[in-house]
């Protein structure tokens, strides 16, 4: 399924984890603290049960939210304004 | 409809104007640049409209994402972490 993912501001080395493992579930990052991407559910799951285990670890003000969509909410996702590369945040990124 | 907004670090003063337009729209922010909430289909076209006459007057790496959402999909929204007062953000906010 399709799902998106944003999380508030935390610690660096929190955020570093949290950004780590969602690239390892190979999500693709959009935005500074928005990550978008197609997973199976099982590894929906998962990943929730990481990031609930690194938040754990972490300050107890720190969440992530996770949005998953249908295909057809997915296809109806716009952005506006200047589309970029995100260099700055992933080396292999493509935004739509 | 429902929709999901998400901004990325903009300067402040346009940072300012996005939210204060996110707001008037009635819409929630539930993290530091994540809004979501419930907008007619008119009203989330006007909001475009906006923020894309905002962004023109802004920096040109701005962007901003709309994920409108079906009930459905909106019901499947997940938190991981500590649920949390954003009083910091808006003075009227309620998660979930």
């Amino acid at each position: 399924m399709k799902v998106i993912v944003v999380y508030d501001r935390t610690n660096d080395v929190l955020r570093g984890k949290i950004i780590e493992r969602l690239n390892d579930y190979g999500l693709e990052r959009i935005q500074y603290s928005t990550f978008h991407g197609e997973l199976p559910h099982h590894a929906l799951r998962s990943l929730e049960a990481d990031i609930r285990q690194l938040l754990n670890d972490g300050d107890e003000t720190d969440s992530v939210f996770f949005y998953p969509f249908c295909a057809s909410c997915f296809k109806g996702r716009r952005e506006v304004g200047a589309k970029k590369e995100m260099k700055e945040y992933a080396t292999n990124v493509s935004i739509f």
